[in-house]
């Protein structure tokens, strides 16, 4: 078998064969020089697999290879049914840290692997640091132990899981081959499985703040990984959710742990990120077994209105570490130095948003970081004071700057309101917040 | 600029900037670190190319990018126009043996750079250094000196020219993107441009054992490459020529100098190498304005006729330290210790033959090479003995293979009977040998 051949049939249109692809993610991974695929010819693959793409065999197959490459964790001695949960990834898209000690306190187990954020993307590790002591790396003994102690905890990713995975994501960012559906789902599906749930519900983001803008994509991407979870005994289910807006308030670290919290203890403020929230936690108790969908919502609601969800994620905090006080007190998350309104030249209505660039501008402050090894300010970030659809008078505050040093501050402050689009008349686009359920 | 964008760009089907396709082709060649595109991103673009082509505007774009990536070599001090002639490759295509003598013998200076074979095909260098003796590495001083004296030089590539072109060459040539029009057009181009020719003339095959198979694709190049000599103030003419079957019968590199020497002897054998060779050898004379193209095709063959054609090729040999005597005795040649007559199981019409195989068969006895280090039998090879179309009977000749050691023989053997398709009813295929002149 030579690699030249296989690229030249994706090349060509052809569906690979499971021994072709099973040769090409060893060459990925091996340490022998003779055998190992140079990074020239995989990111040839890649873009002919973007261009071709795979058909659903061939994208089961590539997964399973990259499960094979590396670990499998076994959780086994968790008691129950593990269900996880995993998002494309948003804009304040905080809705982990308020599902799972929901869906904890309604008694399924939640063992949850994280990641963290990346370009405008937020990510839950990143946000739960923002916890003084909070410690999101554990052995995977002491996290079964926590789970089955407590039925809640979140970890990064442990161990040598689909290491394949992440020789060809670091390959993908850097060759526009990121936004392919048979490699976007293998990728976050090899991942999972190694990680080794019993069950599975995905937040497919669509629109402008996504990785795939069309809702077609979105639902074929959707379908595509509902379908690798089932081939690997995964019972897996999709929301289709819309991501054109931050989907809660504040973007930045603390500033969504103090949202999440406000949550749990009943705030209405955020409705859509508590709707998106109530709705993944909802498919996690069904697939839990817990209970059906329409009892779960009222289960969860419950968890927030008796106070069992926050009690949950006290516990979680205090058995990875944490000060548990910053449940009780969010004042102790760390906080900027400085707020500053930002406030809108304009009135009118707002009709849309440049949703990644207000992830960028977060980043722009300190949230966010563009490559994995940059250090972040938990503190910074801002808060949303304004939505879709909304009139807006000039000099009404369009959100809350949190800031530490004004280096940035200036381009951050013009790039948000660049990305909020005020016009004079509404315009009739729809405002669904959930679009399917898969 | 980031090669990144460069990359989304193409693969979003969009045409690249010349500032864009400098940028590329620069960090293509530099050796300044921070600057240098890394091979995997160098692949990626490549491949988005081969899928989203790219327009005459950005191939001129690449092409002179390629040029200016390195020397140009300066020919003017040759007296008159210097017409240079180019093959996109083939088997048994001897064309630049016979046309150069005789083009030079009617008067028109000859300063060719030629290449070595590769894979199925074969090239120039690898035929004259059959000759005992002959030096195809000449400085260019010397080069113009032969060329002014004699009229004729042929050489292998000297200096520094297009060296984005030989990095680009082989990545395509390993990563599934050599068959693509932009990508070959400028590959060739820009070598030739370098090479400082005053006109050019361009033989495009098409068929099994070329690299384009279709016609049409072969148009297409040729527009391509003639547009791009035109852009760089070369006159440049093209033939479409069918590489449906060998076009001479001698496949190897000793027995294709003799096919060529008994060509310029007068010998009839050889129809249909000798018809492509007049071809274009008459364009040739006509962009040098010796002659129009009806009188060129007449004293190209008085060329034969006179004995001033072969007289050419001997002074030629003589000025580049090779053995004339070879030319008035090809017999001092290298030969093979063993010539096998390889023949027919069936009787039919030979309906069709898998040339690029065929090819490949004189590469496994030892005539060719995988890699450009690889060392070569300039005596081995086979001499067919039979052509499309014709009626054969089984126990008739197909071929007379020259051999050295019968390491690969069998599998040779194997491969020629298999490339040879012979059937019952005869199909009616056109059998053209010229498609078209552009």
């Amino acid at each position: 078998m030579h690699i030249i051949d296989i690229i030249e049939k994706k090349k060509n249109g052809f569906a690979l064969s499971k021994d072709e692809i099973e040769y090409f993610i060893k060459g990925i991974v091996t340490e022998d020089e003779e055998k190992k695929i140079p990074e020239y010819q995989t990111s040839a693959l890649l873009m002919a697999i973007y261009f071709q793409s795979m058909t659903s065999e061939e994208t089961a197959y590539l997964t399973n290879a990259m499960v094979q490459s590396g670990e499998r964790v076994d959780l086994s001695e968790i008691e129950g049914i593990k269900v996880d949960k995993h998002s494309t990834g948003g804009v304040a898209d905080t809705t982990t840290l308020i599902l799972a000690p929901l869906v904890a306190a309604c008694g399924a187990p939640v063992s949850k692997m994280s990641g963290r954020g990346l370009g405008h993307t937020g990510g839950t590790l990143d946000k739960l640091e923002s916890i003084e002591g909070f410690n999101v790396i554990q052995t995977i003994d002491n996290f079964k132990k926590i789970v089955n102690k407590t039925k809640i905890s979140v970890i990064g990713q442990s161990g040598n899981l689909a290491p394949a995975d992440k020789k060809l994501y670091s390959l993908r960012d850097v060759t526009g081959t990121v936004n392919s559906i048979p490699l976007i789902a293998s990728s976050i599906m090899s991942k999972k499985i190694a990680a080794g749930c019993d069950a599975l519900v995905l937040d497919v983001k669509t629109g402008n703040g996504s990785f795939l803008g069309e809702i077609s994509e979105a639902e074929r991407l959707a379908h595509a990984m509902v379908n690798l979870g089932k081939a690997a005994g995964i019972e897996t289910r999709a929301i289709i959710s819309d991501m054109n807006q931050p989907l809660g308030k504040a973007i930045g670290n603390a500033l969504e742990v103090k949202e999440a919290i406000d949550v749990l203890n009943g705030s209405k403020d955020s409705e859509r990120l508590k709707a998106v929230a109530l709705e993944l936690g909802s498919l996690m108790l069904k697939l839990a077994k817990i209970a059906d969908e329409k009892t779960a919502k009222a289960m969860l609601q419950k968890a927030i209105d008796d106070g069992s969800g926050i009690a949950k994620l006290k516990e979680m905090v205090i058995a990875q570490g944490g000060n548990p006080d910053v449940i009780d007190n969010p004042s102790l998350l760390p906080t900027a130095k400085n707020i500053i309104e930002l406030k809108s030249d304009k009135s009118g209505y707002i009709n849309s948003m440049d949703t990644k660039s207000l992830g960028r501008a977060a980043a722009l402050l300190g949230a966010g970081r563009e490559e994995l090894t940059d250090i972040i300010d938990h503190a910074v970030g801002y808060v949303m004071e304004c939505e879709l659809g909304e009139h807006i008078n000039a000099g009404d505050t369009l959100c809350a700057i949190h800031y530490n040093d004004n280096r940035n501050l200036e381009d951050a402050m013009s790039l948000i309101k660049n990305s909020i689009h005020i016009e004079k008349s509404k315009n009739k686009k729809s405002k669904k917040l959930i679009y399917k359920i898969i």
